[in-house]
């Protein structure tokens, strides 16, 4: 992780112009992200396997956590932790986003299901900081910048999934200002709990003579505990039985005329909430890495002790006559494509962090402004890419255990299943793949896109072989974008047929670009380094001809564009 | 499934090209496998849900399987389902294998952790019927064909998984011919139970002189309960838990002294087992196919029931404003390239069932010897693509319920947990690309798969359009084989890196195969038909050409041929 933020993106440096953070440098950096792990690694890696089998239970409309998990919350928020990226005049310690969302991956990798309760702080803190007014900030700003409260995100509800246009919950004006919430909402991710006095629920509602669809819901924040200390009028009234992720109660809120106050104006509830939603979308995108990780630590450990037959190309001296997994070649195969993505995933990701913080503090606009588009664009690509290969590339590590990867015991098995739902939650993966083509590259005709493009190329030097061929790759990706602009004119319906194969094209890109980083460290020739950027090349890049292949065969089938099968050779 | 195998592979006229056959008409399977279809639906499905959350439970060394499931078997067997394929002299109905793999396909899909009690039954039956002693068929061959008693496969152990040369288990011979099995096996599905009087386990062992490896295996059986009622000495000590699969014990079994008769000659062990195996993975096929209808079946209600978002190209009339779900193309993606996958794999595993019943009972030697060549290179393409695409097409499918889809209530998750498992038993699947590619293609410089493919070509005709298309992709298949075959001779490595992208490559081109077969029926001009053909063709047939690029690239790389990337253009 530091080599990926120090060695390859040279993050410090990057942080230094940003002027909060001239005097933050690589060794403050180091020493922060080694207590992070330590403490990770020793007080909520350890609770992992509890939150899965014994998980949060419900009852009475209660909710208990897994043993073990509030005095772990408790250690996390006192020692300062969630406070690590809030400003210091909201008490918390005012460093970079990219080291927060660090720990986070750390945190998801160690235990999913207890770092969904504080995941959604940043989001809710920003929310409030944005849009809330000087009142509500006096009263919550402090505690969820610290972490002493935890908040959760009300949007869904039984009819209302992707289309939160068709959102129900009712918020009736009261004489004294604040509102009557009525109405249900599902799979509220921590929506009752006992890791820390109050919760902090942000809801989706429609004030009484609001617009229909989305264009007519506000944003309003309902406490469990009024500020006199009396427990609100929303209710759990049931968790949700789950593929997994055991330790996180998916909670069923009913708001039966709960007391709330509106965030922002009436009506633009949406847009407060995007704040918070995108910023969510990065830290899913470390679930997905984080979790590939831990499957991969353990498929890795166990490919150097399991021996089983002989591999080819392979000498044992072993007594059983059988050498050890690792050797075979559809076992490293495995491995070291699993790994490129980790790798590659955690150049795109910290970087993007890093335009956050970017975005936040550069004092030049337009490189705020080049920084947002950065996040606008990778961010969609990051949640699904990374969700998708947490599940996928996370059943892989568990083929390397055969039979013993489906039993619980080695534990495998309970990061496929925890990784399934980040497919699914923030958005799905279809909705980012539209957000990312037809709302984002379409419209303009992929203008942006290529601004973004041009970013990617400023790294490289066309004079070095690895660079070369990345940036060819690159000139057909956007010679696709641009086709696809001009086709989508005539037919609406394309980019949503295509959606999916450009976030694909988009995502492989960028790892393409990662390992093109990553070969200018000096470490690049190790074999650590080498073996992944070799199953980049070999099993993983092949998809990219085939995505733009798919996307040519369908805009040729539009008969929009002239045959585009030329574009890419 | 009659469609498939009426209009598309004309199995009944096939069939009655065998002597027994000849007088089995259409109209006769129709009526089979419609009585299947009630039973399983009545009797078998509604227990698939406590199957998984009530489970086997393990007290004592006793099972106890779920409510519900012995009463399920013990009419099933009554029914004389189990003995659909057995000959008639051995107590069975002389039925063709096709239809005992639809009905297994149909139980499958409805309980998958059930119907894994009798799936043993076919292969045990015929391990028995040609290798055991005529005194043990008196006592088990009847038994076993009429499903009155339930089999095991006893292989693996704690350091011998895909390794069975290093199974420790020892055979000690007694005077009266009989033996004495000491040893732990591990992951015995149905090793106890009580859904059955007596289980036999059929197991691998050593004998004291033994030679090492697996050349020194031999078989035996063990039955739970000895001729004169006694309990033998083969003890329950546990059962898993796991991922999925709640339904079907997954036991350890110990053999303590265990009273057994050898099945075969001694060090013929798993020659003997290999019978039992390859019927047992085209079974494992029908369970991914079986499992990934189930899954497809639930999305399309579902896809056909919710409503978001307005669907480009599409004019809603609900007042809610929303499409259907199904008219998202996010979700038509979905759909129909999964409807494809089990169209197709339908017509290549009925197809393969014929030829077993081929190779039992055609008067030709030569025809004999064409299936069984038939059934060789396809059934590890089979295993491994189908359940692969169990395990992913179901998790595709639970994309379609979005959140629901996680949660256990919806169901489909419980397809996605039970499906992860075909992809390791019975011969992982990087085990079955192996034995595909370094075992069956390459030996021979791919003479057989040249054969193989022949037998594919005959069925299609170079003068219609769909046709001609497959025979250049088989062309294009082929030479790749060829160049492999040739590459392989200098380094014998290559086969083991390139195995899992020649058997997706032979997956896709049999998918390509079963399609043009498919557009031969009159009612292939339908949307029914339609809108697969055109999935597979859109979404699932380009990685045929990556996958033989990665070959390209691979054997380049090599140097042992000059560049073939010029050859699948």
């Amino acid at each position: 992780m530091l080599f990926v933020l120090s060695h390859v993106l040279r993050g410090s440096a990057l942080l230094q112009t940003l002027p909060p953070y001239r005097e933050l440098d690589t060794e403050l950096t180091q020493q922060l992200v080694q207590e992070a792990g330590k403490f990770v690694g020793e007080v909520i890696a350890p609770l992992n396997r509890s939150g899965d089998e014994i998980g949060a239970r419900f009852k009475d409309g209660q909710v208990t956590m897994a043993p073990g998990f509030r005095e772990a919350y408790q250690a996390f928020w006192q020692a300062g932790w969630p406070a690590l990226a809030a400003a210091t005049q909201d008490g918390g310690q005012g460093l970079p986003i990219v080291l927060e969302v660090m720990l986070f991956e750390m945190l998801n990798a160690a235990n999913h299901g207890w770092a969904m309760a504080p995941d959604l702080l940043h989001g809710a803190y920003e929310c409030i900081k944005h849009h809330a007014s000087d009142a509500l900030k006096e009263r919550y700003l402090a505690k969820l910048a610290r972490g002493e409260w935890l908040a959760t995100m009300c949007l869904t509800e039984p009819q209302a999934g992707s289309d939160l246009g068709l959102v129900k919950t009712r918020a009736l004006p009261q004489d004294d200002g604040s509102f009557r919430l009525t109405g249900t909402k599902i799979f509220i991710s921590g929506g009752e709990h006992d890791l820390c006095d109050n919760i902090v629920h942000l809801v989706l509602a429609r004030l009484p003579d609001a617009a229909p669809g989305s264009k007519g819901l506000s944003l309003f924040l309902v406490p469990k505990f009024m500020p006199d200390g009396a427990r609100s009028a929303v209710y759990c009234d049931r968790i949700e039985e789950k593929m997994g992720l055991h330790g996180s109660p998916t909670c069923v809120l009913r708001f039966d005329a709960a007391n709330g106050s509106i965030i922002g104006q009436p009506g633009r509830g949406l847009q407060a909430m995007f704040v918070m939603m995108n910023s969510a979308r990065l830290h899913v995108a470390m679930q997905g890495i984080g979790l590939l990780e831990a499957a991969w630590q353990k498929a890795d450990t166990y490919a150097q002790e399991r021996r089983q037959m002989r591999a080819p190309g392979c000498k044992t001296t072993d007594p059983s006559g059988a050498d050890l997994i690792r050797e075979h070649p559809a076992m490293r195969r495995i491995l070291d494509t699993q790994r490129a993505w980790i790798d590659g995933g955690r150049v795109i990701a910290y970087r993007t962090a890093v335009e956050l913080d970017v975005a936040r503090h550069h004092p030049d606009a337009a490189r705020r402004d080049a920084a947002l588009r950065w996040c606008s664009l990778t961010t969609p690509v990051l949640k699904a890419a990374f969700t998708q290969q947490a599940f996928y590339g996370s059943s892989e590590c568990l083929q390397v255990f055969g039979g013993h990867g489906y039993v619980r015991e080695s534990g495998i098995e309970q990061h496929v299943r925890d990784a399934r739902v980040t497919m699914i939650y923030e958005g799905s993966n279809e909705i980012q793949a539209i957000d990312l083509l037809v709302r984002k590259v379409l419209p303009d005709g992929a203008g942006a896109f290529r601004h973004w493009l041009d970013a990617l190329r400023s790294d490289l030097d066309p004079q070095q072989s690895v660079d070369a061929r990345v940036l060819t790759r690159l000139t057909a990706l956007q010679a696709h974008a641009d086709r696809l602009a001009q086709a989508a004119i005539a037919d609406d319906t394309l980019g949503h047929w295509l959606a999916d194969d450009f976030l694909r094209a988009v995502a492989l890109s960028l790892l393409d670009w990662s390992f093109a980083r990553i070969a200018k460290a000096p470490e690049a020739a190790t074999l650590r380094w080498k073996a992944p950027a070799q199953a980049l090349e070999r099993w993983i890049m092949p998809e990219l001809a085939m995505r733009l292949g798919i996307i040519d065969a369908a805009i040729c089938a539009t008969g929009a564009a002239s045959s585009a099968a030329d574009m890419h050779t």
